[in-house]
């Protein structure tokens, strides 16, 4: 009675290597040649979804067919983050090694939340991360591994600094208690909202401490903020610092930082998602400062550090904390070895768990330590060329101080309002990513518009830089022109 | 001044081809023949690290160097999840086109979190869930997004539910208000438990209800658990419904319960991770019988549906509340069109968001819907031949009902005691695994030990039941013997 056996000859092995060899070869040649494309592609809302079809097919379809629709339907919608005048958010870049190591991780499609569901990639990724701190100049004590993103770092790091703050919360929830609080810069990254609203403690109970003229949390106003709520009967537990603010990568001073929030009883957590790696620069590595008195750090490889997304890693020296924030072993969970191993869905949300290590083990051995330096070096550098060429034209003016590779800048034309400057402002900014050159993002300073050009592709040179800095000033003339 | 740019040449484009073509011919290789591996490596903890730097290189190494340390000693240490005989937890595999769509991903290094970051990639993931929501016959008013696991989805879910519990927790948190609760049988998932404690809701609030012979939650059951802690004080929330339980494979009647907690004013997850791909099939389309009336639903591709890890769908009728939740969106993340586009970031807390839809889509048009039928139907009749095999011989046990894939099953011969048998069945368990030709996971079921075999590989056919099953007898034998 039984049906026969369904036959994988309808997907041969055949056609397979056929259409990954092709789509290596398209790979190749998209990254030697992104300026083909479009930075952000000329299609409005819908007009993807117009070619899409409605429903998935009855009989499967040839892969030939199905890559012959990647290259004439999706293609075309792409943003190209890996085109050299990408620009904006925080500019990223996989990169060779890291796409071999996504490829080989699919292959393998192992689960990693267990030791016994893959030795290899539980030891390569708690090899792989403690590479990673020591490029950074970290000292010992620190435990990490891997996350998708930052968002969930952060989460689990608040999650963390909660449970220490009360032994009752995992079991008896936060109803009751008296309000806790946590306090991060006003330009700490939305990630960190996000956290404190899932957590349960509330968007209200997140301070954001004020900042000095570079943007960076005043240590004096963290200690004011503190002091105020503990003698209006909140509870703070969690400080966040941010190494490499998002609106302006401003460097908070963790130095200073760490002694205020441990005073308070606070777990310290330090977002280095996207700065982090700048510390393998040696003449950077001061950005970590005071980051070994910390509790917890994250940084994203994903960002400025050649993995294609999604790899995040999570560091804290209080792994006990973490475990016993999420920990919860299922009885279909257990293992014969869970005395003598980690078991890494011990240290989170996610059961689920990619093999991110391979990619990062990848690019770490591929670029080497000099490697990496050499180019996060180069691309400060082209931040600080393109801030030079900012200052040197007079409409123009330079809104953050740049530590790293991001520059924050505004079209700034003598006589003009504040607000003729804003509009003027999100003006070029649409003319420019509408003209496919180059893209870039915005954000607010003193509530005024600033634009963003942020540096992080492997690929990109001080010719990029320089095109798309002729793009703004054309942008310029004709947004003025037309009044 | 400025350092001359780094070249890439050291990492030169033609090194990438070679080493990507030849890791394309590997992986086609490798699942063709994935039975030259053992399942579980015959490896110790300690092991694989042993073999790796303890610390990163400062020079880069070629491709070619690291990609012969992946076979020489990662590929050692891997357990082998693709593997035909992988029986253990819930069997997943990856398939060519859901290999070739991560590849392609990784290549292209989107970042889907704006419309504008990349239209295709939104578009193709509203429109794939889409799809797949029609696959498994659901009705319209869905509106589905792609999230790394089932424990991230059910931890959305969970949120919206609170959302929609109190206008206030989001800005005020969860001190000061009533406890909450959630219901869920007493063999839901983990993840579950993992949700409820990371939103604050306390462990203790999670209500396990009582399940029926076949470990389904009784809605009997439901409806006194609810009634009581109302009376008691406690504010109902949610109700979690499984299709397909991680132990068992039961599934709940959505049906009768989605009543009972809509009359409390509870939100509905049902989470159908495992089972719910399965409604593809004509026959088994019943499973999801009732969930259109449910708020909310989690199906995971990378379990039952042949897509890598990571990928699971999160599908709610709320997409309002689910915005209203989490949606937070910084000046440095406003678009033009965020009045007229979904920006998935909205709908959840991860900012980084992989071009997951590309393998989902290249999976389901390959196989399409009658080829994903036509495996999953075979899967299920390999579960049935095998419970048939235990049922034949007499000194095996079923010990539950098997309604899809999976079969939980005992050594019990007659005269033995059930200390006896939990001991002989946790050591059948060892020998296999550690023998490589198979590997199973194990659960427990009114607290005796109980073996699972989960069928869910691609590439598994009869001669892989048989094979296992040969297995199981022998160390059986071994293991009475001994004693």
């Amino acid at each position: 009675m039984t049906t026969p056996p369904p036959s994988l000859g309808d997907i041969a092995p055949e056609d397979f290597r056929r259409a990954a060899h092709a789509a290596v070869d398209w790979i190749a040649d998209y990254l030697e040649h992104p300026e083909r494309y479009p930075v952000r592609p000329p299609v409005t809302p819908g007009d993807i979804s117009a070619q899409l079809a409605p429903s998935a097919p009855v009989t499967g379809e040839s892969l030939d067919a199905i890559v012959q629709d990647f290259h004439d339907v999706i293609v075309p919608g792409i943003t190209h983050w890996n085109h050299p005048t990408f620009f904006g958010y925080f500019s990223i870049s996989g990169s060779y090694p890291g796409i071999l190591g996504e490829l080989l991780a699919a292959g393998l499609n192992v689960n990693n939340m267990l030791w016994l569901t893959s030795p290899a990639a539980t030891e390569l990724e708690l090899r792989t991360v403690d590479w990673l701190r020591q490029l950074m100049g970290l000292g010992d004590g620190w435990f990490g591994e891997i996350t998708d993103t930052a968002s969930i770092s952060t989460l689990y790091a608040l999650a963390a600094a909660r449970e220490l703050a009360s032994g009752d919360i995992r079991a008896r929830g936060m109803t009751g208690l008296a309000p806790m609080r946590v306090y991060c810069s006003a330009h700490a990254h939305s990630s960190v909202d996000k956290a404190v609203i899932t957590l349960g403690l509330g968007h209200d109970n997140l301070v954001k401490v004020p900042v000095d003229e570079a943007f960076r949390m005043r240590p004096d106003a963290l200690r004011a903020c503190i002091d105020a709520d503990i003698a209006a009967g909140y509870r703070p537990i969690a400080v966040v610092a941010t190494v490499g603010t998002t609106s302006t990568s401003s460097i908070d001073d963790v130095v200073s930082i760490v002694p205020i929030a441990r005073a308070a009883g606070c777990w310290v957590h330090v977002d280095g998602a996207y700065g982090g790696p700048a510390a393998i620069v040696p003449e950077l590595r001061w950005l970590l400062d005071g980051v070994d008195g910390a509790d917890s750090l994250v940084v994203n490889p994903h960002k400025w550090l050649f993995t294609p997304v999604d790899c995040s890693v999570l560091y804290t020296k209080r792994p006990d904390v973490l475990k016993r924030a999420f920990s919860l072993v299922a009885e279909y969970l257990r293992t014969r070895d869970d005395d003598s191993v980690v078991n890494l869905m011990d240290y989170g949300v996610q059961l689920g768990r990619r093999f991110r290590s391979l990619k990062l083990w990848m690019v770490l051995r591929a670029f080497g330590a000099d490697g990496i330096a050499e180019r996060l070096r180069h691309h400060c550098e082209l931040a600080r060329d393109f801030a030079g060429m900012l200052h040197y034209e007079g409409a123009w003016e330079i809104a953050a101080p740049v530590p790293l590779s991001l520059v924050c800048f505004r079209f700034a034309p003598a006589g003009s309002d504040e607000a003729t400057r804003d509009r003027w402002n999100m003006a070029i900014l649409e003319h420019v990513n509408a003209s496919g050159v180059a893209l870039l993002s915005h954000t607010k300073l003193h509530d005024r518009v600033v634009l963003r050009l942020a540096i992080g592709n492997v690929r990109t040179q001080r010719e990029h830089v320089e095109r798309t800095w002729q793009a703004l000033r054309d942008a310029a003339r004709e947004v003025v022109r037309r009044g």
